[in-house]
C-alpha cells in the first residue's frame, strides 16, 4: 500500500503519494503565498484529494514546521502558519478527505525519509541537521526516531553553544541555530562585508542585500571574505555537531537544507571542529556529509510515517520501527 | 532468573546479585586502591564468583567508568583502571567465572537502573545526569537506552555549553562538564574563596583544602559564597540540561552522583534555566529531580543489562527493550 506525504512548508505545500520502495509515484505542489487567508487546512486537504488520484493510499502525514504534539496531531506554534496551530488536525484534515492523518515535525520528517531512503538508509544511528531560515534536527537512534515523550525532541538547532551568545529566535542565547542558519550566515556576511568593503562580498554588500546564496557563490569564486563568513558557519556547526557525535555515536550525520549547498565551505571546517572537540571512538567512526534526498526527504519522511487508522506505519515497519 | 551487576568504580568494585523485581539478594565490595597491580580482573572474577555463592545467576554485566565497544566487550579507555583497557572482558572474566559476560558505560548502567527501578520506572524518556568527579550521563528515549553505534553514547558530560570556556579532561573546550562537575566546584569555589576572604569559604580554605562536600554544608549552613558557587554550577547545569529538553523532549531529567547531595542548591538554579533557555511545549512536562537510586543505581542497571549467552536480557525486557 502506498502512503502521502505532505510537506507544510513556509513557501510551498508539497503533497505525494509514494510507494513502500519511497518512489514518488505523483505528487502536487501549492505555493503558500498563493493560499487565501484561512484558507490553509482546506488547500492542504485538497493538494491531498488531488494527488490521491486512483491510488490505492493507506494514510497521511503531514510533516509541518514547528512544534507539535504528537499524541493530539496539533501544532502548538508553527511561524507564519498560525491557522493550522491548536487544532486537532487528524479531524479536521481526516475529516475532509476521508483518509487517517498524523502529524510529524517537519526535520523529524525529514530525517526520517534521509534515514528510509537515503543517507542513512544503511545504518542504524543518524542525526540529519538541515540549515534553513532556522537549523532543524531529526535524530534516529537504534532504529527509532527520536521523537520524545510530547513529539517535540529532535530540536538540535536549539542547543546552546555559547552560553552568551547572540540571542536566539527561540528567546535562548547562543543556539546552535543563531550561528549556524542561513540567517545567521546571512548577518554575518553583512558584519564581515562592513570589515572588508575592498572584498567582492563588501563590494555587492554597497549595491544589495547579500542572501546566502550570494555568499556561496562569491566563496566558489574565490572571494577569501565569503570564504570567512561559511567557515565561520561550519566552526559553529562543528561545536554543536561535536556534542551530538558524543550523545549519539551515530555512523552518519547527514546535513541538509539550503544553507547545505555551500558544501564543502561549510562541511569542512565542521568536520575540523568534530575531530577536535569530541570524543574516541565516536568521532572516528561518525562520516559527516551532506544529506541526499534534497527537498524531497519531508513528503518521502512524511508519507514513511504515515499510519493507517489502527496505528500500523503504512510503508512498513521493516525491522526498523518508528 | 537473578542476574549479576558489577560497578567496577575508582575506589570499589562492587558486585551484586539483582532479582528480576530489582531486589538486590546479595553484595560483595572491595576497594579498589587494595587491589594489588595486575590483579584487577582476577579481582572482578573473585567478587562475582564470591557474590554469586548458591544463587541461580543468568549472566553479568560489568559498568565500568570509561569509553567502551560494546560490540567487543572492550574497555577503550578508563582514567586508573588501564589493566582492563583494550581486552576482551567477556573472555577474560567469563573464562574465569563460567558466565556470560557484557560490558557498559558506568553511566548509561546507572541511567538503565533509574530508568528500570527508580526516578523513570513509570516513564519511557529519561536523561540521566551524574555529577562526581566528571559528568557522565544516560539517555533512555522510548524505552531504549541510547548507546549509539559502538556503545560509546550518552556522554552527555562532553557537549560544549561555552566553546571558548575552561579546558576539560577531555580536550576539548567549554564542557558541561567542566562546569558542572565536582572538580568543577572544587576549582569554583577556590576562586570565590579567594575573592571573598571573609566568607565561611574563604576561611575554610586559609585552613585546608576545601572539598565538594564542604561547600554544600556551608551553603546549608547560610555561607553566601558557598551558595553563589553552587548556584553558578547549577546554572551552567542548567544551561546544558535545556539543550537536552529541547533534543530529547523527556518526562525527568534525574541528576545524581556526589554533588547532587547538594540539591535545591544546584537543582533549583538549574530548573531555572531551564525554564529560561528551553521551548515548551518540551520545558512545561519536563521534571528536573534527584536520582532515587543512590550509589546502587550502577549494580542495579548492570544487573538489568545483563544477558545470556544467545543474548536474552536477562531480568526481563518488559515492553522496554534495552
Amino acid at each position: 500500500m502506498n502512503a502521502i506525504g505532505v510537506d507544510v512548508g513556509g513557501t510551498k505545500i508539497a503533497a505525494a503519494v509514494v510507494s513502500p520502495e519511497g518512489g514518488i509515484l505523483n505528487e502536487v505542489r501549492y505555493p503558500t503565498q498563493a493560499v487565501p487567508p484561512n484558507r490553509l487546512v482546506a488547500t492542504i486537504a485538497q493538494a491531498i484529494s488531488e494527488v490521491k488520484d486512483r491510488y490505492a493510499v493507506g494514510g497521511v502525514c503531514l510533516a509541518v514546521p514547528g512544534l507539535i504534539l504528537a499524541s493530539e496531531n496539533k501544532v502548538i506554534f508553527a511561524p507564519n502558519l498560525h491557522e493550522i496551530e491548536n487544532i486537532p488536525l487528524d479531524e479536521e484534515i481526516g475529516g475532509r478527505t476521508g483518509m487517517s492523518v498524523t502529524v510529524e515535525n517537519d526535520a523529524n520528517a525529514a530525517a526520517w525519509g534521509e534515514f528510509r531512503f537515503g543517507s542513512g538508509k544503511d545504518i542504524e544511528h543518524l542525526v540529519f541537521i538541515t540549515l534553513g531560515t532556522g537549523v532543524g534536527g531529526g535524530v534516529i537512534t537504534h532504529g527509532v526516531l527520536l521523537r520524545g515523550a510530547q513529539g517535540a525532541g529532535g530540536e538540535l538547532g536549539h542547543v546552546t553553544v555559547d552560553s552568551t551568545g547572540p540571542r536566539c529566535g527561540c528567546g535562548n542565547h547562543g543556539c546552535l541555530e543563531a550561528f549556524a542558519s542561513g540567517t545567521a550566515i546571512q548577518r554575518f556576511a553583512r558584519e564581515v562585508a562592513n570589515d572588508r568593503p575592498g572584498s567582492a562580498l563588501g563590494r555587492l554588500a554597497i549595491e544589495r542585500q547579500v542572501l546566502g546564496e550570494d555568499v556561496t557563490r562569491l566563496a566558489q569564486e574565490g572571494d577569501e571574505a565569503s570564504v570567512y563568513v561559511l567557515h565561520e558557519a561550519g566552526r559553529w556547526l562543528g561545536i554543536g555537531l561535536a556534542g551530538f557525535v558524543n550523545t549519539f555515536n551515530p555512523e552518519v550525520i547527514a546535513v541538509g537544507g539550503g544553507a547545505s549547498r555551500a558544501g564543502e565551505f561549510v562541511l569542512g571546517p565542521a568536520r575540523k571542529e568534530v575531530q577536535l572537540r569530541a570524543r574516541s571512538p565516536s568521532r572516528d567512526l561518525v562520516e559527516i556529509k551532506g544529506a541526499t534526498l534534497g527537498p524531497e526527504s519531508g513528503v518521502l519522511g512524511a508519507a514513511a510515517l504515515a499510519r493507517s487508522e489502527d496505528g500500523e506505519y503504512i510503508l512498513g515497519p521493516s525491522k526498523r520501527v518508528a
